[in-house]
């Protein structure tokens, strides 16, 4: 089923092709507010069911913020030559996990940061709401 | 002149080197803060000498969440192969343009949004503040 968003024109995309996204993907940016202020970091990641998982580095400015902050995630995907792409959002609570259970399985996903900076912390995305749409070709759009 | 994050072992790119790779770009993201809680929007984006410009829909809720609020905005590239890849985040404040004559200028720079719906609302980030990272192989990271 395709399923065109009345307000903008762009194809929904839904909930469950939306995982198949974040499971396919390894990077994407978090969202933090910070003192009323909206931060973007660009995160590798890696899906832990339906939660998205990120290391960060202890005592960073990320890090602080996302001790159980509201986040908004981000991926997307553009051909610039034809014009088109997708995006998937989603947001949520973020928090660190500490338990060692926890952490030991969250290890065993095979993330591996792209910085030799030591990160330690593993921060778990629960969605609340997860979004997608897709921009298709369109004749004469602009 | 190579900059190294000493925190990171990030190479810091440099503000007139992250200001080309915002001209060289034109899909980026855009962080708003709406009711305490940070949301992502990717946006297709020219720049008007330093300034970010986009175009919204009037009346949708990055439109109202871009009047005047403090906003982040992200570019970022990345070789999943080579695990390597840059962003560059710019932090500032969104204004609607509605001067005619600076309308009119904003008109001539070829910005043309990629979904057919109707946008008639120029958004202009000034930036505040502009940084950039690049993550370069290394040998045994993760």
């Amino acid at each position: 089923m395709r399923l065109i968003d009345g307000r903008t024109g762009i194809e929904v995309i839904e909930r469950e092709q939306c995982l198949d996204l974040l499971r396919a993907g390894d990077v994407g940016r978090v969202a933090v507010v910070d003192s009323g202020h909206p931060v973007i970091f660009p995160v590798n990641y890696a899906m832990d069911g339906e939660t998205i998982v990120f290391l960060t580095a202890e005592g960073t400015k990320l890090d602080a913020s996302l001790r159980g902050g509201p986040v908004s995630f981000e991926i997307d995907e553009t051909d610039r030559g034809a014009r088109t792409g997708w995006s998937v959002i989603v947001t949520g609570w973020a928090r660190v996990v500490t338990a060692p259970d926890h952490v030991a399985r969250l290890q065993g996903l095979g993330l591996q940061p792209w910085s030799e900076h030591r990160k330690d912390n593993w921060v778990a995305i629960q969605p609340e709401r997860i979004t997608g749409r897709r921009v298709v070709a369109v004749e004469g759009a602009g």
